[in-house]
């Protein structure tokens, strides 16, 4: 159950298809050289494989445990976030004024997915931080930054977001938390947040809740929710930590998995009120937020892909390594499963669905990058826009196959799978999270809808599908066969996106239930184009280094193989998903209430 | 999370699909009348549901546990099983010589359904039970069949199957336990039994092991392995309990789900050699276990279809009573989330399959009993033929259905589903399992790949296929537009499973490993192809009685939409399996195993 970080893929998606070079070029990135980001990759996968990755199973074990309103961590797991904080790990992507390293999302993302790898429960409270970070970035004051950043970005105190609370889920309207002006500036909040990550924990001297919250005239609905910072210990003036702070973490879940990750009910106010600040306007607070949740957002895709790179290096380690069975051609003796066809499926199509998620999220990362720091005003905004198409896509389609890859990570195990001392069932049950918390799948898709395609009348979807199609008119001009074979599954597939996103366009406004009963199949179909498409990608660079004869035959040569897996038995799917939207919506809505 | 039996649906499968009074018909069915079936089917519902169902999860919170080589179930299995024997329900199928009802499977495969809906680790028992049944019916002698049989089907008794052992999981032909004659017609037994399902337990007064072993002189492989009957206590001649046997539980597994039942380690022999008896001839013990284990794969196949149902009722359930959000035509308030289209998408997800599922089992039961019944000798053939066909596929699909209905309804649930109070979760885990024991996918596949279709070069899946495009030709005639949608999805997915049958037969010779690579897609296929048969007969079946304006409209209108949905969004992925299988066998075996 050790985890070692895939380098080599990591480095040639970054380098090959994200475009790593581009971004080091851009302002405010020269820090990113090819050395740099390689030399920091190889440190931070020492340290998520032998400090952070060995702590996965045990604390599965020995989740974290609640008594008397205070939450103790798993065995481990304080010592691994000192050395975390300490290491810089924590500031990867955050200002340098802070105390931070200011590299690119493109380098943060394979640290995030590596500490993710490594163990899932642990990254989530870096992960709730890096969102906090964000938050007071864009809106705090600039008391608010100088007090909270640095003590994040060291990794002495860490962050959580309020936003649950029992009747308020998916529907942020529905929040009821309160917040009382003091009158001197400050404000007292009073209500019950459920399901808070890290809300309470014995891993850092401070936590700081960031918390959604509505004043006393605030106008119904989503547009009277403001965001406040809520600290479990006040601080004072000079920075040190005064009084604690009416806030109280009364009980955390039993949940199916990240058991080592305290997830909490906080009681804010019972003993008077807990003291908080405003961030930024009042009432504006749902829009802050999204802030932090699109940057937690994509995070969360990262997770599946982490998870499902975990799960795939274990069964493959297992498939080499169980004796069962003679092989098809009748070896005179029992073999490793991994010879047995059924065995290789399973790992090809675990293994082709991680390359494909990591491609699509690097290439994400890296169009966020350009975003921030082209100096063209114009490639901006169009890398903005790519971006935010692929955040919804990265986190609903990466998490929902990572289901898919860590169930069938127990399959290949047998028996033993399912086993819990094994720890296949562990990224089974981890994984299971994923698709729910930071947005449902549905959540995502309704913005992949609404947002990112009905609104623009699918005019970003479009040119993403035009270059989906230029890769594929590549390939099929490249007169290697199995770059054409590759090259005919795009273009099927990328012809029924295209349909689909015609559909959505044109339903919107006359048959709106119709476009949303297929949306999360369009976001999963999103996902499997668009993840074809890089792989394809990669595919023609793969072929163009082996006709060469250029650098790792082996490793190109896995490629190759990989992307037409992915061509011939994953992307296929397309079609029945398109089938699924534009001709399937009619029985969806079909029956009544009581017929169920 | 109570169960209330989906009788309305099973005795439209029944009557309707299956044709109950068919069987009804066949000489030794004659009990089996459509009265007398109904009011068994009530009667069992009522005890699945308040005694075994609420025990579900209270027993997987405080599973089964072992203490100094004894285990005590979770509370409430003892008492639950003492009125499941005494009410007769373990002799449903079984002979009446021995107690039983003698009913047909066609009958007894509901209450199996509602058993293991009610409790799928408590139904675990009496499914153990049946297949040691079944194979001493078999091939034990008049003695061990008046020794054994009575006690079962009473529940005095219940029965283990031993084929497992560390290094023989799917490879039987590595089996190591000796059985060493004794000279006066017993055998003295040595070894080791891994995941034996209630190998030790405290709900009977003696466990019955039918047991794998080798005697000194068999030949190496599966063709040397003899079936022994082992219990934990011996029996005396006038059949009373004698000296505790020397087969000892050595421990039970930490597993992921269905923790209640106790998955034992056996040690046998330690302490001198466990006394057991030869069933039937020795060297011929996996052909008498294959007998046990079709039924007990049959019954697997149920088990997904039971587990998939029970999540399908609580995810409706919740779905009915959440309020969170709008509906998309803009409410004054927030409704409950059934109104939202993607949770709609997902319980009708859920619940085609769960019918499809069904449908097919209750199918291939009926096939069973005429294949057995009737008195025709080629009329017999025909259905053995069929149902050894479905058996694999009845097995393998229904069983993999059930992970992904089970995911999506912790998905309906949010945040709530990964809490392990709710319950979802719990389904999540049990059905993991299903997957894997009594033969994982793949293996379920080869069979269907090699015994059910290379054999006869494909005739019995073809003759099946003809009657698909039979049904598919009737619908498309019917000239009700709703059935012509229907059978346009039908004849596409019949087209494409036959291309694969021919693609299996035409192959299988010179390139196994291409047909092996698409084995367990091509089992897949089968079962969206053949369930979405059944589904379509169920739409034609309803059509009619909505146009006659006969029996209950919401129950023929709900199922004429299901079908539809089945037809449209499930169904279609038979294409994209078909490209994998026929298109996409080239990646598969491509890489090296250390390219993994």
């Amino acid at each position: 159950m050790s985890y070692t970080a895939p380098l080599k893929d990591m480095l040639f998606v970054m380098n090959e298809l994200a475009g790593l070079a581009q971004v080091n070029a851009l302002p405010g990135c020269e820090d990113a050289t090819p050395e740099t980001v390689e030399a920091i990759l190889e440190e931070n996968a020492k340290f998520c494989g032998e400090v952070v990755a060995p702590l996965n199973h045990t604390a599965d074990k020995e989740p974290s445990y609640w008594a008397d309103g205070k939450v103790t961590t798993s065995k481990g797991f304080k010592e691994a976030f000192q050395q975390f904080g300490q290491a810089g790990w924590q500031g990867v992507q955050h200002p340098v004024e802070f105390g931070g390293q200011g590299l690119p999302k493109l380098v943060a993302t394979p640290c995030i997915e590596m500490l993710n790898s490594a163990n899932l429960s642990f990254a989530l409270c870096p992960l709730l931080t890096d969102g906090t970070i964000e938050a007071l970035m864009t809106a705090g004051s600039a008391e608010q930054q100088q007090t909270y950043l640095a003590n994040f970005i060291s990794g002495k105190w860490t962050g959580t977001m309020n936003l649950t609370e029992p009747q308020a889920g998916s529907d942020l309207a529905l929040v009821r938390t309160r917040a009382q002006p003091q009158g001197d500036g400050t404000f007292k909040l009073f209500g019950t947040k459920i399901f808070i990550t890290y809300g309470e924990h014995d891993m850092a001297e401070n936590i700081v809740h960031l918390v959604l919250a509505r004043t006393p005239d605030a106008p119904e609905g989503v547009k009277g929710i403001s965001l406040f910072v809520v600290p479990k210990f006040l601080v004072n003036a000079d920075g040190s930590l005064g009084e604690r702070n009416d806030v109280h973490c009364v009980s955390i879940e039993h949940k199916l998995g990240i058991k080592a990750s305290p997830t909490a009910v906080l009681q804010f106010g019972d003993h008077g009120g807990a003291i908080g600040t405003l961030v930024g306007e009042e009432n504006r607070g749902l829009e802050y937020m999204f802030i932090m949740m699109n940057a937690a957002r994509f995070a969360v895709g990262i997770q599946g892909l982490s998870v499902a790179e975990r799960a795939y290096q274990q069964a493959a380690a297992y498939a080499r390594d169980r004796v069962q069975s003679r092989d098809l051609a009748g070896s005179p003796g029992p073999v490793a499963i991994i010879h047995q066809p059924d065995v290789r499926r399973m790992l090809m199509s675990m293994r082709a669905q991680v390359e494909g998620a990591r491609a699509l999220a690097y290439v994400a990362a890296a169009a966020s990058d350009a975003a921030h720091h082209h100096p063209d005003e114009a490639t901006r905004k169009q890398n903005q826009a790519f971006y935010e198409y692929l955040v919804p896509v990265v986190k609903g389609w990466s998490t929902e196959l990572s289901i898919d890859v860590t169930s069938t990570g127990v399959q290949v195990h047998g028996g033993m799978g399912f086993i819990e001392e094994t720890g296949a069932a562990q990224y089974y049950r981890d994984a299971r999270i994923l698709t729910i918390y930071e947005g449902t799948t549905a959540i995502q898709a309704n913005d992949l809808v609404g947002r990112k395609t009905a609104r623009d009348g699918g005019a970003v979807a479009r040119d993403i599908i035009a270059q989906v199609r230029k890769t594929a008119a590549e390939l099929d001009a490249s007169g290697d066969a199995k770059l054409e074979a590759i090259a005919l599954r795009l273009n099927e597939s990328a012809a029924a996106l295209e349909e689909v996103v015609g559909f959505v366009v044109a339903n919107i406004k006359s048959d709106i239930k119709a476009v949303f009963a297929g949306s999360v199949t369009y976001l999963k179909m999103a996902g499997l184009v668009l993840g074809g498409w890089q792989m394809a990608r990669a595919a023609a660079i793969a072929a163009g280094k082996l006709k060469a004869g250029e650098g790792d035959t082996q490793f190109y040569s896995a490629k190759l193989a990989t992307a037409r897996f992915f061509a011939d038995q994953i992307l296929p799917q397309a079609l029945a998903y398109r089938t699924a939207i534009v001709d399937g919506a009619e029985s969806v809505m079909a029956l009544s209430e009581d017929q169920f």
